[in-house]
């Protein structure tokens, strides 16, 4: 055995830790999605972290592909990425026994993510993802029920309708308008990308920028996009994808969400979007950002030679979540998932506090016995630290006489009761 | 956009996709560990798959670091691993914040992990596994109760005392033997080697490679290696180490845990183990090997400077745990978690079974709403190709009568009722 001492205790970079603190919050934002999309009908799926990567090259955004994922060569000369989206996985999952599912299929996952990019606020080197999609539906029904599940995501974890709204766009209102404008393929890949980035630079520079492309035209082009009144003027009524866009936001409007509006600056990262595009976008001030979103792609079955299905979908990253909810206070407070700690007046009763124990577990309750063999002052502090909110001591008294006293932690009050009744006063 | 076409479907070699039947038994899985270990108190912690690679060099069994890892170097030219086991990652953690933390700790966790090795029954590239340690208490006690947690988890899935066995050694009891036939650190390390090893070669390579380092008192060292009777009397009362584990199985068996047996060919592969090792062993003739196991490491903080911490724990794996269960008839039937579906005799009642589904999941239902537009038959085809076990259907009638026909897809029957009852009878 060789002893390198003093070896660091320290993650690797941009990648958390979780001590139980940390995972609670990790858990209940995870607990409340599952919950939430399970409501609606949406099944559980997973895969490995590993994937061939090959599944990055074809249709994800080429910045992430070259520059941000983690890819080596393994033993046997096979490329592998750690998954850097869930979005190709998924689409391969479908690809693969496309002949034996039932369609439409609801599927969500909570998988975990890695890019290779500089850690920042929001954006670690590891991050998980809910991902939820809906395949083979290509009405505006879908559409509804996703943008639904999104908003009842939000509301699910507290947030209120002025907290944030949810932005919308659809990427074929802007295929329409880059006609209007004569753009061909590669310009109007460049206007999306200059688009996407609006908020990331001046107003100056996004109108030089666009203009570099567009010409002399670019003002009227971002006087169009300054409002969703004037670009529906633009196209009137002849434009269908504009009008499915009015539809969309007006039915969620009736069905009670308030908060959706139109913003023909809305583009998302990646290439594969073909139809509505959406994002949860906080409105708090200190945190001025997007939540999550998502959108329709309908061919990314493509590239494994399958048969097109059209899906609408979203991904949440659990940071930018965190973010959210503590940005709005929003985030719960931590405690331990015992319930009850029990002491020993003396070691040799430790038996009988196992047996107690045992007992309690039975009935249902997270019981932790005290080994530590110390002074039961100091005992108690055990589960005092651990925030545990009910002790009993066990000693000659209670195991003659078959009766036990259970302190509330908080109160500080103690009753005397039978082994039945301990379960019932600590489940209250 | 490029479009590579027929791009390959299957997943990386040696790992796992979960489609939801495949995700149902790994959850089914996750959470009978959970709650077995929640209720004796034990807390979930975790941490990314991606660990400094020197993390590994240190204590693990060296073959694993050298050939079994992930290991590569990313572009900061880190060594980085994608982790092979999780009691590196714990210790880690733990001598991290020795200061801050209450010990005693019971801390848990269900990472994945990885091995680079040639895929086999029971082991893949990726595995899940269960980790329970209790850090900060060296008495028996200690030792008892992590067994008895192993014992539990057996019971949990259903497994009979006959289905078992839980076999004890202890490296204590190994090294008085080792002392006894005068092997130096060297050979006693080949000839623990060896003795983990016996029950994949036969009895007389077995006896001819200990005859290699031990000599002609090979057959004597073979002859007590037989029975743990034989063991005793050699050792009598004199060697401490076997009063304790003698002391260890009768407390076990007082409890009631029967099926504990001392066995000195136990070994356990990692390096790490200072005294108590065990392994639940299945009984079964179709899958006569480990199911789990661990042991009492006090040592292991020791490669981070940090002071010393008495633990014991083991690691449980998905894939081992799941051949038990499928071998002993143990695994659950797949069903979805959704309590009932909705059809609409036509497509514009959509929106009002999404009113409805609204409503019930306020009621606390998982409901899918039918959105495929088909017939109504082919509606029902559906929910029940997809296992749900209620359907409502929602056409004029209902919508004017407010009565609604609740139909049990098992038996066939159906209830009208009120929106208000409907919650009710799904629920049984």
């Amino acid at each position: 055995m060789k002893n390198i001492s003093k070896l660091s205790t320290e993650s690797y970079k941009g990648v958390r830790d979780f001590y139980p603190e940390d995972l609670f919050i990790q858990n209940y934002i995870f607990d409340t999605w599952r919950k939430t999309v399970e409501k609606f009908g949406y099944v559980e799926y997973s895969a490995s972290v590993l994937e061939p990567a090959e599944l990055y090259k074809a249709k994800t955004g080429e910045e992430i592909v070259n520059e941000q994922t983690y890819t080596f060569t393994d033993r046997g000369e096979r490329q592998v990425t750690l998954r850097p989206e869930m979005t190709p996985t998924v689409a391969r999952l479908v690809a693969q026994k496309q002949h034996e599912l039932t369609f439409p299929l609801r599927w969500y996952s909570i998988p975990n993510l890695f890019r290779y990019e500089k850690p920042q606020r929001g954006r670690l080197r590891e991050h998980w993802q809910l991902n939820v999609d809906f395949f083979g539906i290509d009405s505006i029904n879908a559409d509804i029920e996703i943008i639904t599940v999104a908003e009842r995501i939000m509301k699910s974890f507290g947030a209120k309708d002025g907290d944030f709204v949810i932005k919308i766009n659809d990427r074929r209102i802007m295929s329409s308008l880059y006609e209007k404008f004569h753009l061909d393929n590669e310009a109007s890949y460049k206007v999306s990308k200059i688009i996407d980035k609006k908020n990331k630079i001046t107003a100056e520079s996004f109108g030089s920028a666009l203009a570099e492309i567009i010409g002399e035209k670019a003002k009227e082009f971002v006087t169009l996009l300054e409002s969703s009144e004037k670009l529906f003027d633009y196209f009137g009524e002849e434009n269908k994808h504009v009008k499915e866009l009015v539809s969309l936001i007006e039915e969620l409007q009736k069905s009670g969400i308030a908060n959706v509006e139109f913003d023909p600056t809305l583009m998302r990262g990646f290439d594969y979007y073909t139809g509505t595009v959406f994002e949860v976008f906080d409105n708090h001030p200190d945190n001025n950002r997007s939540v999550f979103g998502g959108g329709r792609y309908d061919d990314l079955l493509d590239i494994f030679g399958a048969e097109k299905v059209p899906t609408i979908g979203f991904g949440a990253g659990d940071v930018t979540m965190r973010d959210f909810l503590e940005t709005h206070g929003l985030l719960p407070e931590y405690r331990q998932n015992i319930n009850l700690y029990i002491c020993s007046t003396k070691p040799e009763y430790i038996d009988e506090s196992q047996k107690l124990a045992n007992t309690l577990r039975e009935n249902g309750l997270n019981v932790a016995v005290d080994l530590s063999g110390k002074k039961l002052g100091d005992q108690m502090k055990i589960a005092n630290k651990q925030g545990i909110p009910y002790v009993i001591c066990v000693g000659e008294d209670e195991i003659k006489s078959g009766l036990y006293g259970v302190k509330n932690m908080d109160s500080g009050e103690e009753e005397k009761v039978k082994i039945e009744e301990i379960a019932d006063i600590v489940k209250k």
